[in-house]
C-alpha cells in the first residue's frame, strides 16, 4: 500500500491559454430528494468550485431554488423528466449519482437508468444511498473500470459483504478485484483500492471533518477532477488528498470544518498546487 | 449559586482521531411554522456549526428552500409527515422543539407527539412557543431529568406560575425541584437551575444580543453540545456560557449582534477552547 | 435650515444592561408584491441590522423564501391574511408601508387598512409606491405628527402638487405645515422638513448611492431608530445622516454602493457612534 | 485591428453630484428558463454591480426566489406576462436577451417580441441561446447599429455561417458589415467587430475563466455600461476589457474564477478606474 503525498496533486495542470469551458468537462450530478436536498447541493458546489466546465444537477424540484440561490453557476433539471435526463446523460463526461438520492423505488429507477445508459467514454461516481441500492439490488456495473465507488465503512459492508471488523486491506483488495471499480473507502484513514494500479492510503484528514456533508463534497471533487484531468485513478487520488489537505488546513482554526467551507477554498488551494 | 467561568468549556474535548459523524450525534429540530420559519433556521445553523454530526429539521414546507439555501448541511422533512417524523424521532440522540413552532392545535399535536415518543436515551430541549404550550396544556415530561427548558422570564412565568417579580432564586429552585427538568432561565443574567447538581449564574452576555433570534441560536447550541459531549448539565452550562462569550466578543465592535453571526463564529471559538 | 452633523447621532445610546428585545421595539413592514419583492427585503435587512428588536414583514408569499434565506432574523406573514395583519398592526410600535407595495387596488387596500388601524402610540413611515397611492387617492393621515413621508422629488411632486422645479425650501415648508407629517425629501441633498421643530439639510450622501434600493434601505433604518430610540424627529435625522455617512465611507472604495452593503455595515457604524 | 488597453476604461466617469438612479439607466434582462435560471441570475448580478440604476429580470417564475435571495436589488417579472413585459420593454434603456433563454417555441416568441418592440432609443444585447434562435430562424434586427451580439465561436458560426476554422478577421469583418450589429466574438482572445469604427482585440482574459457563467456575466456588464455611459461601442469595449481585467486579477490566486466573483469585484475595480 502506497501512502499518498502532495506529489499526487501534480495532475492539477496549468490550463492551456486557448481553452474554453468545453475542455473542462460536463458533469451530471443526480441526487437530492425532498429530505436530502442539501447533499446534492454540496456535491454541486464542490464540483463547480473544483473547476468542472459545465455542471448540471438532476434533482427533485423542491431543491432547485436553494441550489440556484447558492450556486447560479450550476444548471438544474427536474429528475423526473426522463427526456431531459436522457439528453444530459448522453452529453456528459462524468456522472455522479447518490448524494441524497434516497432509497425508494424512484431512487432505484434513477440508478438503474444511469447504469443502463452509461456510455463507453463516461466515468461514473457512485456515492451515498446509491451504494446501498447497488448492494441491495445486486446491480451490475456496465463499465466497472470507469466507475468509482465512494463508500464509508458501513456502505462498504453492504456492497462487499465484508463486516467492518473484517475490512482488512487484503479482504478489500480481493473484493475490489471482483468488482473492478475503483473503491474509495472513507474512514478516518481513507484508502483507495485500484486493483493492479495500486492501493493507496490517504494520510491526511481529521475528525473536525466528521460531519454531515463531508462525503458529498468529496464526491463532487472526484467527479470534477475526472472531468477536467485524466480519466484515471490519478484524478481520484488527487481529489481525495486535496479534500483532506484543505480540511486539515481549516481544522487548525475550526473545531468543525463545514463541508461548504472546503468547497469555498478549492480555487485557492488548486492554484497553490497548479503545475506549470 | 455558582458563577460560571471559562472552565465550564473544558467539556469541548478534542475529537478522537478515528471518529466519524455518527459519534457526534443526531439532532432533530422541530419548529418553524409559516410565520416563524427563521427561528428554526437559526437554531439549525447554530446546531450544525456547533458540531452536531447529523442535523435534521422538521418544519413547514414553506421553510425548506430557505433552510437549504443557507445551510445545505442540514436535512429537512415536512413536519406534517408522521411516518418520517416517527422514524427520525427514533433515530435521534437529541430532540429540540419549539423555535417558531407556533401555538395552534397542530403545534400542540407535534409537542404531544414528541413527549409521547421521547425515549430513554434521548435528551429533549423545549424552547419558545413549545414552552407556552407546555404551560397552557399542563403537559407532563416523560423524562424530566433529560429535559432542558429554555424560557425567558415571561415564558418561565407561564411554566412556573411565578410572576416575574417573584422569580427569586429560591422560588425558581423550588419550582425546578418540582419539575425536575433543567431550567435555563434567560435574562440579562441567565441562570441555570439543575436541582441538586447546582444553580449557576452566567456572568456574560450583553444587551447587543437583545434581538430576535438570540434564544433560537442558544437552544441549537445546547442541543448540539448534548449530542456531542456528555448528556449532562455540563453541556448545557458550556452552551450558555459560550453563546454569551461569543456575543460579548462580537458586541465589542457591533451595536447589535445578529444571532446568525454568533453561529458563524462557533467553529473558531470552539477551537480556541478545545481541550487536548 | 440647519445642516446636520455627527452630533445628531448621539441618540444612538448605549443599551441598558438589563434590557431585552422587547425594549427595542416591534416593527411591521408592509410591501413587496410579485415584482418588487426585493424592495421590502432590503428594508427588512436594514431594519434588523439597525437594531430593532422584533421585525415582521407582511409581503406576498412569493417573497417569503428569499426573505428567510437572506434574513432569518425577520418574521413573515402573507399580506393577504387580514387576521394576522390586524394582530400585528396592534402589536407593533412602528409601521412601515410602501417599499415594493405596487399601485394596484390591493396595494391601496393595504394602505387604507394601515391608515385606518394606526394607533396613537404608533409611528408610521410611508415610502415608495405608498406615497404615490396616498397622493392619487387623497388619503388622510390619522396621526400626521407621528408619520414620516420619505418621497424622492417626483413622489413629493405627487404628494405636494409642487413641481420639482418649484420645490424650494419655502414651498416645501408651507406644504409640510399643511400636511404636518415629517417629510424626508430625498435627493442628492436630502432635506428633512419637521415643521416648527426645524428644517434640516443632510450634507452627506453621494452619487454612488444612486441605485435601486437605496431608499428602501433608508426607510428601514428610520423605522428601526423610531422603534428603539425616541419617537421623535431626532431618530429620523440620525437615520438619514447615518445612512449617508456609511454610503460615503463605502463610496471611497466602490463605484456603486449596493444598498445591502449599507445594511451590512450598520452594526459596526452604530457601535462607533454609541453614546456612553 | 487595435489592441485594447486600460485607456478604454476612461468612459467610467465620475458620477455627477446631483444625479439619481434614473440617470444610470433602466435595464431589462430576459432569460432563464427552468433549466438555465442561474444564467440570467448571473447576468443580473453583474448588471447591478456594474452600476445600472434600475434592473428588472423577466424570467421563469421558477427562478424568482433564488434571484431575490441573491440580489434583492433587482426587480423581477414572470416572463409569460405579456402586459408587464410590454410595459417594461417600453421603459427600458437597454435590453438584454438570451442568458438561459432556451431554444423552444416560447423562447423564440420572446425573442421575436423583443425584436418587434425594440425602440429607436434602446440598445439591445443578444447573448446565448438567443443567438442560436436568431441564426436558426433568420430573424432581422430592427436597429442593427444599436445591437450587440456576444457569440462564442460556435454561436458565431451559427449566426455568420462561417466555420470556426474560417473565422478570420477579414471574414468576420465582412459578415459584421452585412449584419451591422456590433459583434463581441468571445474566445481566449476576444475580438470586437464594430464596422467602420474599428476592430478591437482584447489582450486580457485567462483560462481560469473558462467555466459556465462567464459569458452571462459579461453580457450583464455590457448592458450596464450601455445604460450608464455612452450608448456607443466604447461602452462595449470597456465592459469586455474590465471583465477580463478582473478575471486576470482573480486568476492570480484562484485556479478557477467563478463568474459571481467577478461580479462581486466590479464596484471596487470600477472605482479604481473612475475618471475624475
Amino acid at each position: 500500500m502506497e501512502t499518498l503525498d502532495a506529489s499526487c496533486l501534480k495532475i492539477i495542470k496549468k490550463r492551456a491559454r486557448n481553452s474554453h469551458k468545453g475542455h473542462y468537462g460536463r458533469v451530471l450530478l443526480i441526487g437530492g430528494n425532498e429530505q436530502y436536498g442539501g447533499a446534492i447541493i454540496m456535491s454541486a458546489e464542490s464540483c463547480v468550485k473544483a473547476g468542472a466546465g459545465l455542471v448540471t444537477v438532476a434533482t427533485h424540484v423542491h431543491n432547485h431554488s436553494a441550489l440556484h440561490a447558492r450556486l447560479p453557476e450550476a444548471m438544474v433539471i427536474d429528475w423526473t423528466c426522463q427526456t431531459l435526463l436522457k439528453t444530459l446523460l448522453k452529453q456528459s463526461d462524468v456522472l455522479i449519482i447518490g448524494p441524497g438520492l434516497g432509497l425508494n423505488s424512484f431512487s432505484l429507477s434513477l440508478l438503474a437508468f444511469v447504469l443502463k445508459n452509461q456510455q463507453k467514454h463516461q466515468w461514473l461516481v457512485i456515492d451515498g444511498s446509491a451504494l446501498t441500492l447497488f448492494a441491495q439490488e445486486k446491480l451490475t456495473l456496465p463499465f466497472p473500470t470507469q466507475t468509482v465507488l465512494t463508500p464509508h465503512q458501513m456502505e462498504w459492508q453492504r456492497v462487499s459483504q465484508i463486516e467492518i471488523a473484517q475490512q482488512t486491506v487484503a479482504n478489500n483488495q480481493a473484493k475490489q478485484a471482483a468488482l473492478q471499480a475503483i473503491v474509495v473507502l472513507k474512514s478516518h484513514q481513507t484508502t483507495i483500492y485500484a486493483g493492479e494500479i495500486g492501493t493507496y492510503l490517504n494520510p491526511l484528514g481529521n475528525p473536525a471533518m466528521a460531519t454531515g456533508g463531508t462525503g458529498d463534497t468529496l464526491c463532487g471533487i472526484i467527479g470534477s477532477f475526472l472531468a477536467q484531468f485524466s480519466k484515471e485513478v490519478t484524478s481520484v487520488l488527487a481529489a481525495v488528498y486535496l479534500h483532506s489537505l484543505i480540511g486539515d488546513a481549516l481544522a487548525k482554526e475550526n473545531y468543525v470544518v463545514l463541508p461548504t467551507e472546503i468547497s469555498a477554498a478549492l480555487p485557492l488551494w488548486m492554484k497553490k498546487f497548479e503545475m506549470g
